[in-house]
């Protein structure tokens, strides 16, 4: 992995075989960021995506395997108890075309991974909601 | 929903049971935004989303239910005759990773959507092309 | 195709029968963008997108055709030996929303197609890596 800082945007190419969420924490250390927005291109050779079940409260895992182009990368960095967090979704086109995706527990690169993180002047902390079930974005 | 604004970057969260165009209607309106671009991730449980068809100039809706995760939500916010106006489309994986999408006409939150404004200082209205049979960005 | 920009924005409409990756290389020339976000959601009627196949270094192509809605375009502006690049992802759903996507070779516009550039103050050239097949991003 190597990026870039511009002012608040962080240019970033995350290598083969590196995992993408792992990656986005690092940059997000070394660079301090309590507060971004995400987005990204890139191939992937492995990568599991969740569904959440809203009655059960729980995420259902999909991994899918195989020469995958990632179609939208999309989420945000803040923190939770002021410590770094990340919520990303992914999706990705198989050699087909066809697209599969959800929400990011882990993605490898196969090739390369380009990515944008716009860095906001601000705090946003999450706070876990029982009756979601979810960490939320707590204000 | 709940928001919260830095500067020129806002960082919504819609709550469970809302609807998405309505939530990006109300923030608009209360921010006296008149251009942005929007990014957004979330689960929803229903969806409706247009394809145009572009020989007859109309649109054909599709309809989705159950566990979906929004993969990406995208658009902009401007004005059509000054007045708030939104163009977004989406695309959701469902139990299997399986993505749908396109032209968003409806979306109820299921969880949570986490959603991105970028406000832009300037002013874009829309005029309808009868050739195209859309509003289109009118400069 | 026409376009305005608002300090470091631009907000383009691509028309009908215009080809998506030869506008951004027009708008990109006439703006000087050495550095840029892309994002763009629209209708298109022809499209093309890669697969690569990381053991064979090779881009696999699949065409589609009929009425399609951009659900994500998704990349970057920056520069090949200090000369125009653009590297661009694509996914968009069929008339019953299933959604296909990957690398963007060509994208024709069937309605219009509505556009976000982000320009980035800064450089970020490519260079050819001979491992992977591709040119990575090289800062």
């Amino acid at each position: 992995m190597e990026y870039r800082r511009f002012n608040n945007t962080i240019v970033a190419r995350i290598d083969k075989g590196e995992e993408i969420l792992e990656k986005i924490k690092e940059i997000s250390l070394l660079e301090n960021i309590s507060l971004a927005s995400v987005n990204a291109l890139g191939a992937i050779n492995e990568f599991t995506v969740g569904v959440f079940n809203t009655e059960e409260k729980k995420y259902y895992a999909n991994q899918f395997k195989g020469n995958f182009e990632i179609v939208s990368l999309t989420g945000t960095i803040n923190t939770m108890n002021h410590e770094f967090y990340t919520h990303i979704h992914l999706s990705a086109g198989n050699d087909r075309g066809e697209v599969f995706g959800g929400h990011l527990n882990k993605a490898l690169v196969s090739a390369t991974c380009e990515m944008i993180i716009n860095i906001i002047e601000g705090i946003v902390d999450r706070k876990y909601d029982e009756n979601i079930g979810l960490n939320l974005f707590a204000f």
